[in-house]
């Protein structure tokens, strides 16, 4: 299979672009040097080729059952698992301080990328109880540190996030899960959980669930809700016993067939029993600090599985002859080969564009996260800020645009992409579960529209369009591309124009109406800043090109700079209809009911 | 399950816009009368009970095995194929002439519509055995017409279009299947074909497959290519003996699980015997008309199947309750159902401003076919070239947008959508094969701005947007819509100039940089013309609304004048940036080589 991803295109995002061995000049990150991201990166790989390309295929035709009560995954996951705790990258962005290594998330991110084109579904195993076991060392208390996250971090037990409910769905307010107080500082958990991904397996000693459920008396809605820690297996008197963690059944999903997900039931019959994590009725907080990781995590998960669509289709195109050039009216001739088509070549482009764009808008806001820990006061709050801002973006331009750019990467493929014979109809019943994890788009939407952008007087957006704009007069110093640095200013004060319409109608106390369209708005929010990661990587590269760079070089910088450009003459042009509706008034879903 | 499409809509679109009724005025036509088509439709819906509906899931979760040399259909094929032939329905548009009922395409069209939208891979056995025998009955020798036609028709053979070789996929120039003359009227054929849907099963007593070969000596490319009718068996002596069609292999697909596509070789020992259908060397012709009926087909099934996940994920929006109105902060009151909600809404809008947009565009073709029957002289020759123009689109739009349509049914959903417990992920698989099928997107943008648009100095387009024109006269005449109608006459205009615009670059004999963008023309041509089938909807709806129609009526009426707005507000907004991009010639897809 080809490689899935392009490491000389991560290294220039990472450092020509982002230039993360910066963060090696922060007392936070001090012990690390830039060479030894590469050589995290490298051990990525490793990881990539030992443990998880070689069974990608496989996961999906060997999916998890549910035999006796137990989960049975595929059999590589162990391994896996094992290995990732071993070489300590579980939590290796955890703080010294939480039992991690304090490596630069944007290192981890990178690395997540790597593992996760090789094989997008068992590698949740590894992200889900990195974010459980930072749950418990942020808020949990001593005892419960020292008797969890060691054995997560290390691999001997695993770990989820349990929120939804079959009555709740998206909705937390209506989480019913009860804890009852037993009086020791244990609580009796009762409720069901639904679409629990990594919910059991057949290997791990232990698993470890971080469960949201309400105390007796708690307030209705979000305010009443507690997290729990609710483990498969429970000690007493020295030996482990079974704490009524029941699996009642497997959900059978389109793609991810490597990763189970499990409606699980707790304390059916009153034996299971949670430990409090933090004080009561806080829990959505602190969930909310899990799922801002994992959020970022799914956006990830759109731009590797597109990732690995695009090289497989892209040495498909290279090696496939069909038909004759549109010049060549000769039969006579040789075929050519489909890369000489112009429509697959803006096939390719198309997919280009999107996992490039959506990588430099992932790793951008990995270092936001870096430089939120590295940096102090003010300035740190303002990155926190800007990372909250982009959190939903970040998630749902990936997930969706991916999508987007798989679904055309089986269509280079043609009747073969339809086909189990190449992995692209995988790829794309896999990357269809993005932009439905850990909140829909639909929800993001909602989020960015209806919370980060109004949140403190708009300064999330002030901020981030202030970064733009830096980033602008940066481009037009480079004739090359000055005329897209306007490009892009014009496209910011539209998405300003259209944001203080849709905030004028909220104030005017109508929110429905106000975010009637609000995954328009992602839509176009995730155009613009996709387009400013663009302008940022067309100038770093028309930057290179004057410099005389080798021959392999000038290659791949041509190629960057027509790349933004592709985006800029094929995608941004889709603004002028979001802008358009955006700024229609005439409502067409909001009905009074 | 829900209903998958609504035979109010299909009656509105039949009767109230197109008035299929009057084709019973046409001496063609003259033995039906328009109570008889109804009864056509009540037959579907018979069929679509008894053998399709209930079968749909599994013939997904059993598809179809190769067993020591046969393919094992879904046991239901079998009963629903007799079904159809005992009832007439196979070729019952065909000519009487040809054995047909001489029943009118666009009745026949929504025969299928309502089938496939019941179970879409089942019903493609007798959509291709009534392609491969139109083949015969138009083109064959009397006595192939004798010896295939009855037996094809009544169900008891079915038939099959074997194009696609291993080497040549789309490119047709390069079938390489040999046929060599054996002197006594047979032809030895020897070769392989790939994707062959419906090439083999456990239950018809013989397979006819029209295959495209070589005759020794012929031409190269698609001057050099006959078509022959091979079947499975054939009669030796009186008795049936094998024809050396041998199943290869059989493809594991994406979806549609339902029908087999096999890898078929003929002759590999010498013992298959073709007959030639026709002239030597004029197979792709006569194969063009099949393609062509198919290709609406395919374009049915983009829309069938996503007029069943809009219908599936409705009726789930209306009976799922979720999360409470934006407007509505209080946990305490229960939670509203998820047609509330307004992003809901859009994505419901959406699925049926697509669906029933589409719909119209078919039914608009096939009646076009059918008065290029039923008419004579220039008239009927107008039709044709309307037709022709019309077909890649009718194919293409409702397989691109119905994908979308379905993924947006999908989301509905949320994490179910995903799974196996309800439909929408099958269908969202089935609907993926119709943008590659009978033609990829990218064919068919070729075949639209290279073909259809430039032939005849560009009189199918001027036909077509006086038709348009028409139309938009009689909307302005309505003030509920005159708005609508004086968009589309702008964005005519501007499709005119684009059109130009292209052609001017291939009148420059720049034939790479005038297709280069041919997907996208293709789809602001789908856009606008499925805008115009739009306002022809709303013009009827706002008529009928004038005059005082039932409770029932005028909710049917104002939900259709709501979803053209629907699609003018949400939809035809995409023109302005596919304008923009066919407009600009930077050119960023065509390279010398």
């Amino acid at each position: 299979m080809a490689k899935e991803y392009d490491r000389r295109n991560l290294d220039f995002i990472l450092k020509e672009v982002l230039d993360f061995g910066s963060l090696c000049s922060h007392p936070y990150f001090a012990d690390y040097t830039p060479d030894m991201f590469d050589m995290v990166l490298d051990s990525a790989e490793s990881i990539a080729e030992r443990y998880l390309r070689p069974h990608f295929v496989d996961t999906d035709r060997h999916p998890a059952e549910l035999i006796d009560g137990t989960v049975h995954v595929h059999p590589s996951t162990e391994a896996y698992v094992k290995e990732m705790g071993e070489s300590g990258m579980i939590g290796s962005t955890f703080s010294y301080e939480k039992g991690g290594q304090q490596l630069p998330s944007t290192v981890g991110g990178a690395h997540e990328f790597i593992r996760g084109a090789a094989s997008n579904s068992i590698v949740m195993f590894t992200g889900l109880t990195n974010g459980a076991a930072h749950l418990i060392a942020s808020f949990g208390s001593e005892a419960l540190k020292a008797e969890y996250v060691p054995n997560m971090l290390n691999g001997r037990w695993t770990g989820t996030m349990c929120l939804t409910e079959p009555q709740a769905g998206s909705s937390l307010n209506d989480v019913s899960t009860q804890a009852k107080d037993l009086g020791n500082g244990t609580y009796a958990i009762k409720g069901q959980k639904i679409f629990i991904s990594g919910g059991d397996n057949q290997f791990s000693e232990n698993i470890i669930h971080l469960v949201l459920a309400r105390l007796e008396g708690a307030p209705k809605g979000t305010k009443g809700i507690s997290l729990f820690v609710v483990s498969k297996r429970r000690k007493e008197n020295g030996t482990w016993v079974s704490n009524e963690v029941t699996s009642l059944g497997l959900y059978h999903k389109m793609g991810q067939k490597g990763t189970p997900a499990l409606h699980l039931s707790f304390g059916d019959k009153g034996d299971s029993i949670g430990y409090l994590v933090g004080e009561p009725n806080k829990g959505l907080s602190y969930m909310f600090q899990m799922m801002n990781e994992a959020r970022l995590g799914v956006g990830m998960g759109g731009a590797y599985i597109a990732s690995a669509a695009y090289h497989f289709s892209k040495q498909y195109a290279n090696e496939r002859s069909q038909g004759r050039k549109l010049s060549n009216k000769d039969p006579e001739t040789p075929p050519t080969l489909i890369k000489n088509h112009p429509d697959v070549q803006r096939m390719l482009y198309f997919q280009k564009a999107i996992v490039e764009g959506a990588m430099g808008l992932l790793f951008q806001s990995f270092m936001w996260e870096d430089y939120s820990k590295c940096l102090t006061g003010e300035e740190a709050e303002n990155y926190h800020t800007l990372l909250n801002l982009m959190t939903p973006v970040a998630k749902t331009y990936p997930a969706e645009m991916g999508l987007q750019a798989v679904n055309q990467g089986v269509q280079v493929l043609g009747g073969y992409g339809y086909t189990e014979d190449f992995p692209l109809e995988q790829m794309a019943r896999d990357v269809r579960i993005m932009s439905i994890y850990e909140g829909t788009t639909g929800i993001h939407g909602l989020t960015l529209l209806g919370r980060e952008i109004p949140a403190n007087q708009g300064k999330a957006l002030k901020l981030l369009v202030n970064l733009i704009q830096k980033d602008i007069e940066e481009a037009k110093k480079q004739t090359t591309i000055q005329a897209y640095a306007e490009e892009l200013e014009k496209e910011v004060a539209k998405l300003g124009q259209v944001t203080m319409h849709k905030l004028k109608i909220a104030a005017e106390g109508k929110p429905e109406l106000f975010l009637a369209d609000s995954t328009l708005y992602m839509e176009l929010f995730g155009l613009i800043v996709v387009a400013w990661q663009w302008l940022k990587q067309g100038t770093v590269a028309s930057k290179a090109l004057a410099e005389s760079p080798s021959v392999l070089d000038k290659e791949f910088y041509q190629d960057k700079l027509h790349t933004m450009k592709f985006f800029y003459h094929y995608e941004v042009p889709k603004a002028l209809g979001l802008n358009k509706r955006l700024m229609d008034t005439e409502n067409l879903t909001v009905f009074e009911s």
